[in-house]
């Protein structure tokens, strides 16, 4: 077997579906746990947020254990069936749907979703991949603990696909993304064989670590069926606030000057451009900016600490040394839950009104934090190169260095009149990217949308190895064909 | 080529070094980059720090630049040779000696010793894998920043190796191991070529993550050369105590009272056991136990925090509250740099006067937080089943639930007097770790000491993926051979 061959999306050894095969596969799991290709009841598993992708399938299967997933899993590679597992369907690069024939085994995890132990002792809750993360949340929080992931799709993100994706969100600054708070996963591998690694260790260096394979191979080297997840004392202290900053520049030295003064405690900085603000204004009237005057850039600060820590007074004199230097011009600080969940709902609202305008492009990019000033200025202007009315709304984290830097067709246009741009605006803004020493994908992955970009921009010896892997773990190619390769 | 053949060590495929293929190796390296074999300065690259392998090898190179590395690799491929990379020679488990034939090229990345980059603004240090532990802190602390990576032989650890061994230590219930302290890695991989991955990035979703692949790969799967390491904010405030506690059961209270009392500003929260002061009084009678009464079990306990945040008070209020809880009897706080100097080399100090005494079986374990007095009793209880008369030496990192569970030859017998006795010993202490779901190799690794256990111990599924991720990218075996897979 050569790498190539489990390389080609399947093509040549994967198989349609017959009438036998699914008969095989819903006795696998029991009434209730098939949907037929046709049925109306599969769409949700075949469209993803950004509607650039049509999934197929050959059926939906929704296995109800660990066992079951196992069961599909032999089945698939005996049969030579193709598989595409799904979660919160959340994902941003098309990662849980495929277009390409032969039409895959769409497996969701849904049913899935039991919080299997929270051990608040040990620091772990143990989940299976179905659960979805709000709901892990506030398990957590029931147990006075914090899970810290947390990003815009909480509400049906599901643990699997943020294993599977190494989701980042808003926390990451303070706590890390995904994979830094799972310590350990059970999976099945493309051979059915099913990976014990649930125990709730912060120390376990006995080979390999497959955990961190599996993590972020989105669903090509295997089924994340539960994991152990970090939690963290509660914190007892929060101040949050949303402060007018002059530029990115001066949003970067307020982060330093933040962290100086407040160490880690700072646990999220959010840079908003105006052009978000103004789309929010335009869906949402009814929600009021904390901020006058439509400033060009804003942040979003939050840090948090364990009682009795004087917080807010420290805050509070971090933010005034701040505005003395020049890094903020103004600032509303939430003085109540409510106040908070507001300011909070302004960041957490954005991407869908991005998606109600119809992105041209979507660029989720990282470069070093000091380089951001500079790569917004040479990304904005590159794409006003390529058509000067196209509109740019970029956010994102500031910490990580991770950016969304989004192109929209101009004001009055859609997507379709200027679709002949977005090769252009894509090499415009991942050519940047490149020369800032960053990342073509940050926090969403590879998924369908972007295995070229990485065929482009990637390391050749890194890209030789992940097929090395992928050829050795799934030497028939079954596990979400054509993600992440293409 | 199967999975089996990349993993016989070697054997039949690896070739003793000729003199041709020296005087080709020589010239990769240049004047002064290679020690010959039978020459007195090769001896330090040929032995561990606890005696149990003599290694052998046809030469040591120095190699001067990541180039130098590929070319020794790209060579030692062609040639059919084994490789044994050397970083600081700290390793417990012998992952950096090797007694098995064909000798093998010892690669000393000890010339590789650059920190290339200090870029306190994004977050980061570039250095290279030869830099000496200590010297890369002092070089944090010199930019205002903090590297939290801590462990008592970091005044000759260098990086390479802590990161090939996932290196542990006393800060990791705060900060996390080696691994989780690593953005990025430049490696050289056994054909040869070089992982360019060295970005300062927090998130970056390209495929899969070989960084940690290679973090605790221990040398089998490539070498690192370079890496990125997190820097974090330099704490300002600081609370050192030793306090002495009723049990191991109340030392596990007492840190997650702490926890909940100061939150993650606990960093460290170390166990003693009095077995281990009564050493470090014979040998060095000159230092003081801060301790009143020579105590069974005791705890160090270091909390820091950013500015103003009052730790100093919050401490004694949550030492004060733990007293009232009988969770603690007895406590030493330290007044000054001296005095918590003093208190840390107590700690630092037990490994080496263990090393002294001669250990029978060495235990690198690791439980659940809350299984942690379960495990001792019973650990305890096991060991004097096999002879009443051996003595343990537990101490470790609570908050990890990492035990140095170390078992010595009776008061005054010494190791080879009772060498029968290692393999049952071993048993019932690795048995009683399974038996709590825990792993037989914390922060140390497996190496050459301990492939059999992992065979015993590990999960099928696993070490069937690992075999085959190790065939894919390592063929010919030449990387370390023997260790890990034995």
């Amino acid at each position: 077997m050569t790498a190539e061959a489990a390389l080609d999306g399947g093509a040549g050894r994967l198989r349609d579906a017959t009438a036998d095969d699914l008969r095989a596969l819903a006795a696998l799991v029991g009434t209730g746990g098939m949907i037929a290709a046709g049925d109306p009841a599969a769409a949700p598993y075949l469209s993803e947020p950004r509607d650039r992708y049509r999934g197929q399938a050959a059926a939906i299967l929704k296995p109800g254990s660990t066992r079951e997933v196992a069961a599909i899993v032999r089945a698939c590679a005996d049969r030579r069936l193709g598989i595409v597992p799904h979660a919160g369907g959340t994902g941003l690069v098309g990662g849980q749907v495929t277009e390409a024939a032969p039409a895959p085994v769409v497996l969701s995890l849904e049913r899935m979703n039991r919080v299997r132990e929270v051990l608040p002792r040990d620091g772990v809750v143990v989940a299976e991949a179905g659960v979805v993360l709000a709901d892990l949340q506030a398990c957590a929080a029931g147990a006075g603990r914090l899970l810290p992931l947390s990003l815009a799709s909480e509400g049906s993100a599901r643990l699997g696909g943020l294993l599977a994706t190494n989701a980042g969100g808003v926390a990451v600054l303070r706590y890390g993304n995904a994979r830094d708070l799972c310590l350990g996963v059970e999976a099945v591998l493309p051979d059915g064989s099913v990976l014990h690694g649930l125990k709730p260790l912060r120390k376990d260096n006995t080979g390999y670590d497959l955990r961190h394979l599996l993590i972020g191979s989105e669903g090509t080297l295997g089924i994340i069926t539960a994991a152990v997840m970090k939690l963290y004392p509660a914190p007892a202290e929060r101040v949050t606030a949303m402060l007018t900053v002059p530029s990115p520049a001066a949003a970067v030295d307020l982060l330093d000057a933040l962290r100086t003064a407040l160490g880690d405690q700072v646990t999220a900085f959010e840079l908003i451009a105006r052009q978000g603000m103004d789309w929010l204004a335009r869906f949402h009237p009814e929600r009021a900016d904390p901020l006058p005057g439509r400033p060009a850039w804003r942040v979003l600060v939050e840090a948090t600490a364990p009682g009795g820590t004087g917080l807010d007074a420290r805050a509070e004199a971090a933010f005034a040394a701040a505005f003395e230097a020049g890094l903020a011009t103004d600032g509303a600080l939430a003085q109540s839950e409510a106040q908070r969940a507001a300011i909070w709902w302004l960041r957490e609202t954005i991407p869908e009104a991005n998606r109600r305008v119809g992105a041209l492009s979507s660029h989720d990019i990282a470069v070093p934090v000091s380089r951001i000033p500079a790569f917004i200025e040479a990304a904005t202007a590159a794409v006003g190169a390529v058509d000067a009315d196209l509109r740019v709304n970029c956010f994102g984290h500031v910490g990580d260095g991770n950016l969304h830097f989004n192109v929209f067709p101009p004001e009055g246009r859609r997507k379709a009149d200027v679709a002949g741009l977005e090769p252009a605006v894509m090499r415009a803004v991942h050519d940047r990217v490149a020369a800032c020493g960053g990342t073509i994908s940050a926090e969403h992955g590879i998924g369908r949308a972007k295995p070229a970009e990485l065929r482009r921009y990637g390391d050749p010896a890194k890209l030789a190895a992940m097929r090395a892997i992928k050829a050795a773990l799934d030497p028939l190619g079954i596990m979400n064909p054509g993600a992440i390769f293409g």
